[in-house]
């Protein structure tokens, strides 16, 4: 059944209105007609609902049942990500949203090349929350992961509020399976960019209860391992 | 320190010999000079060397100790993977060489839109063959993972010969942390392109003991769900 997510202002009482590129999706792309099935989610809810009334540009459904959204993990996984090269990031956003990841934090740590600035770094973030949202629509998601503005390292380590805290480090720490991770703990993981953290960043990490995690002696590249890492998390977590 | 692979007739005694595109690189991109040193792998083991002679375009390398590879997962996984649209399957050869797949069949099935042509398909598998090398190198591997001749699916059945089959399925199966892993077996993960498998083909898969396995409910692209598998058994078999 197709699905799509509702925003704020579209749910209103037994009543959901949605117009602009999901109304025409729905009746162009879709070719949807009155009385089809449609699922809306929205904030881990899923809506349920068949087509009430369509125009050009707004379709108008009823709510038949509110459920909770069975799609989403037990376990809130934030990614802190380093800015990576070129595309790296898009990728990186629309994996993790697959496998689950609650929220994601890029960030511009020492060794990153990438360093846009306020301007470029908008529209980028922009266009990480798209993908994020079409991520999350193609895996039935039931809610469309955060993705917060570039932060500074230091500001990015200040954001940090999880249960278990964790740095990715190439040169050494505890494996993940000794994490304490549980289907009840928040998760915050932290992901450096191509050239990895320096050893400062690392001891910086620790001051805010980031524990070194090492993946094994393959390195892996900056983009497969928040996918790896949200993979394992899930799994150890009981939600893969 | 520079790694790079040796081929069959390059360890010659003590020595080890390199020409081509590897001589170049070390020579001309890397700039290495004689007496530096310089890891070669090859079928598991690494060999330590120094650069004795070079020429324009050869590489003489005296071997100072050859061990076996620390770098090599305990757990022999082969990937067996329906043909995805575009160059997907470039990226997953990638991914799943950095988490330390051992080998990767590809092969066409029911529902799968790339159907290369004899000629078509010797062009693609050279190109990963290459991914493979590339992946291994970078990410530090041992061995090169091999990647095979795209078979039908039924050939790709006949092939497999792993401890543990498991075939990925959307509607249903158990859980990973069920399929009885552990260091000393083999894995055999089959997972389908864009469109998943006909339930006919899962119940060819189970004549050849291949077990359905349940992702969750959050649906993974098809070139998302080899590299999460493949970190997830990693970790369970205790080499992530």
């Amino acid at each position: 059944m197709p699905r799509f997510f509702a925003d704020e202002t579209s749910v209103c009482g037994d009543k959901i209105i949605v117009s602009g590129s999901d109304a025409r999706h729905i009746g162009y792309s879709l070719r949807m007609k009155i009385g089809d099935e449609i699922i809306f989610a929205r904030e881990g809810l899923e809506y349920r609902c068949t087509i009430a009334e369509m125009t050009a540009d707004s379709v108008r459904c009823s709510i038949i049942k509110t459920v909770p959204s069975d799609c989403e993990p037990s376990v809130s996984v934030t990614l802190y990500q380093a800015l990576p090269k070129s595309d790296k990031m898009g990728m990186i956003i629309q994996k993790t949203t697959e496998l689950g990841i609650s929220r994601i934090v890029p960030f511009v740590s020492a060794r990153c090349v990438s360093r846009p600035d306020a301007k470029s770094a908008e529209g980028k973030v922009r266009r990480w929350r798209k993908i994020a949202e079409e991520a999350a629509k193609q895996s039935g998601r039931g809610i469309i992961p955060e993705v917060a503005a570039v932060m500074s390292f230091e500001e990015a380590l200040k954001d940090i509020s999880a249960d278990i805290r964790l740095i990715c480090y190439e040169n050494g720490g505890i494996r993940i399976a000794e994490a304490g991770i549980d289907s009840k703990k928040s998760v915050a993981v932290i992901i450096g960019a191509e050239g990895g953290f320096q050893r400062g960043e690392t001891e910086k990490a620790a001051e805010y209860g980031a524990v070194p995690v090492w993946l094994g002696r393959r390195i892996l590249r900056c983009e497969t391992c928040p996918a790896a890492v949200t993979a394992v998390i899930m799994h150890i977590s009981g939600n893969l």
